[in-house]
């Protein structure tokens, strides 16, 4: 893991954003806000939300396909959901041009980065990249310009990673405002299993355990535990999914941790109780408000 | 469970506060800045913290002991600590005058009321209350006037209330800006243990399944999801311990849920993972923001 944060040179002349939603339309109004003068093309499955899009001036043209969108941009970034991302990145290399460098923006890395590795024709780089940010708002309405600023961008490079490529894509993300991160695919999805993937889990398990009938008795303890729950079931079951086995130890370590806070209780043990709560509290404080 | 709101006439003409924490400092700003015009009297273990309290204007005397509060007031408001609320009213309730009305702030009901019924001097009258307001914070430092705005507080009469008390209970809280509901103690209980206790142990578990070096790739949703576990381990302790028995139905109805999710991970059932996903989005979508 090696942190760096400088703003750097050009990146692009022009960017495609494959997938204008949430975080594609937040990508574009963040290079806009940022003052980058080159094109962004918008390309995804539905033209009247891309002509949305594109009345709102988050991109400046639409492409029929990702065909055209790829062979019109020296930096393509697909923002599709986790279980689209291959397809769309090999639609896009199929089509580029060379020296022409790929990007993602999904929640798990090894699946995507071992399916394209080798796979793209001569001349294209796919590295890698999930910016740790975003919400269970989906839709390019919810689109921000500040999205990405002060959060990390984890990007995934492997040995045969060309040194410029990477050079270019920590540039992109660094001037969207956000703190770049190298690391290993499998690492990258070890560690969100318990920072995102768990906590979800977690979330959406409580909402589903507290019916809206005492809703009226629920303060904002439960809303802040069970926000992420109203995140979109289609999307979270392919991020879940794609990273089940690192998700699956995560589960299990929580459950166990779940589980000695049960004893406890049964057992009115204060003293381990407190130990416990204790540890939470530590943890908690440190990651600051 | 029945709901009323409208404001009311006066329901004392002095309060005395006995803790005054982040509850009791705060409803002794809330009256304040509503226009109480009688004495709100504070009273706790420790003097120098009282002093401080009294400093900034959030309380107008202090009083030695809560005999000395509880005989210059005609509503008491204990909010200290849950395991120590019933010995704090005895101690009110056997030193104020006949008419007084006692009432508390503790998350956990059934146990405090219980103990309290036909415990009290005659001419005092307790009934239980439970604001549902607060934060992972602790101390009149951070007392808010606004903390009760627009929320819900629990009373918990029996059978043996006298009406002209409850309406006086009502009139108080409402006065802080507080929708009312009434409620048996166990119901209260049994709710809470579930839109509150079991919140409280599955964010805990969660902060402490996920270790501190893992932070730097934690976003909003484990921000989110884990704060309420930076609550103080003593009040809570406290809290769960004293609604032990509906917390582990809480606990076990969540555990189950959980599993539930595990288990379509485990067998990768993208149907079932998205059905459960799906009643969690539900649930918390009829909660709103």
């Amino acid at each position: 893991m090696s942190r760096q944060s400088h703003p750097s040179p050009p990146f692009a002349t022009s960017v495609a954003v494959i997938g204008v939603g949430l975080i594609g339309g937040s990508i574009a109004a963040g290079l806009k806000r940022l003052g980058f003068t080159g094109p962004v093309i918008g390309a995804g499955r539905n033209r009247a939300r891309l002509e949305q899009a594109h009345a709102r001036g988050l991109i400046d043209s639409i492409a029929d396909d990702v065909a055209t969108a790829a062979s019109s941009a020296d930096l393509i970034v697909v923002s599709t959901p986790v279980d689209r991302i291959v397809e769309d990145v090999r639609a896009a290399a199929d089509a580029c041009h060379p020296g022409t460098l790929l990007t993602d923006a999904g929640s798990v890395k090894q699946h995507i980065c071992r399916s394209l590795e080798n796979a793209l024709p001569g001349g294209a780089t796919f590295i890698g990249s999930h910016p740790l940010a975003g919400s269970e708002k989906r839709g390019f309405e919810h689109a921000d310009a500040h999205l990405f600023e002060g959060r990390v961008c984890v990007v995934t490079p492997d040995g045969r990673t060309p040194p410029e490529a990477l050079h270019r894509l920590k540039a992109f993300w660094r001037f969207l405002g956000m703190s770049v991160l190298e690391m290993p695919a499998d690492e990258h999805d070890a560690a969100l299993a318990r920072t995102s993937h768990l906590p979800h889990v977690a979330a959406a398990a409580l909402a589903d355990a507290v019916p809206p009938d005492l809703y009226e008795l629920a303060g904002t303890g439960f809303r802040d535990t069970t926000r992420i729950a109203a995140g979109s079931p289609d999307l979270w079951v392919g991020i879940l999914l794609d990273n089940a086995e690192s998700l699956l130890a995560a589960l299990d370590a929580y459950a166990e941790r779940f589980q000695d806070f049960r004893e406890a209780v049964a057992r009115r043990d204060a003293a381990r109780l407190r130990q416990l709560l204790g540890v939470a509290k530590q943890n908690r404080d440190a990651l600051g408000r």
